[in-house]
């Protein structure tokens, strides 16, 4: 049997939410109750890039594709993680060139994010250099264990860059139980229609 | 390589929702664009028993188990369709008999609800004598295709049979593409704590 690695975020109101702001959390709201009713039902609240989520080029790109125009076989398939849990601040072009990255793999970028689920100001993202080298491999996408891919970049070159070559962008893993190497991987949206992104069930299966 | 078989609901604001009732809608607002900043950015706001989802016990069942309970482990694995467009009114026992279910299985019932998109009052059930059948067979979970597994039933005994003896109930899959038979089943529900059920994508591999 092959073992089954979880990589997705907690989704709760008290998970770590982009920039800390209030308005970013996910809200649960109990619209029924055994206390009141024969059911128990919830309504959620929930940005598009809460917790684990993939992005579509809409969110960055004006007239970009919406999350629909991604073909769930492009999610599904050959990964790679890259222990990166030595990076500093960004991810460079002279951090990835050792690892030989193949055409056809997801790239995911195991950092020292992955250790904590509170929003930090300074967590590690992919430089534009960086970004300019992924892009340029014929890879199907690069994951993040950060909630962002990037920070700190005017004109969110990084994210642009990948978008336009193609190469999808996946956001807010969680990888501190995975080590580096080879997996079959699972990347399973919701299937959300008309927006530029939707929150995601990641997983890998190893041996 | 595998065929895949997309068998999710798309999630968008004119979809099929419980009893047609507006409240039950989802609702995409846009909170950024490129009209007024840098970035398309969406909140979403939807009941967990959205399109396709996975009920926990807590649905219906006081103090019962939450979404976060169930191990990402027993979704994932053989699964059946059964073809029961033939059916009427309900699903009974009878109707499930020849197929030979087997423990471990996820069952999947594809029914006539297959083949819309709107809210239908007379849409395809789980009938009780049905579930107290499967309930017995030591079966991983049962996928419908209509939004809920059952109607018109006083106390919910489809539901409440199937959960207390650990049966997983899967509510609005689309099953129109997919021919009976044997597949390799994901379901991956979004990682959401605290509450009584999660949207989800699912899909078959088949050959
Ligand atoms: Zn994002
Ligand atoms: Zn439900």
């Amino acid at each position: 049997m092959f073992k089954l690695y979880d990589i997705s975020s907690v989704i709760r109101p008290q998970m770590q939410v982009w920039k800390d702001l209030e308005h970013n959390r996910p809200v649960f709201e109990t619209v029924r109750s055994h206390d009141s009713g024969e059911t128990h039902e919830t309504r959620i609240s929930l940005d598009a890039h809460t917790g684990t989520h993939l992005d579509a080029p809409l969110h960055m790109l004006p007239g970009g594709e919406k999350i629909e125009a991604i073909p769930l076989g492009d999610l599904i398939g050959p990964a790679r993680v890259l222990d990166l849990t030595g990076a500093e601040d960004g991810i460079t072009r002279q951090d990835l060139e050792p690892f030989a990255i193949q055409p056809g793999e997801w790239i995911l970028l195991k950092t020292k994010n992955s250790y904590t689920d509170e929003w930090r100001d300074d967590f590690i993202y992919v430089k534009q250099d960086g970004a300019e080298y992924l892009a340029g491999l014929g890879i199907k996408g690069v994951g993040v264990d950060g909630l962002g891919i990037e920070r700190s970049q005017e004109g969110y070159p990084t994210h642009r860059t990948l978008m336009r070559s193609g190469v999808l962008i996946l956001e807010g893993l969680r990888l501190k139980e995975v080590s580096g190497g080879s997996y079959f991987f699972v990347l399973a949206p919701l299937k959300l229609e008309g927006i530029e992104a939707a929150p995601a069930r990641a997983f890998l299966m190893g041996s």
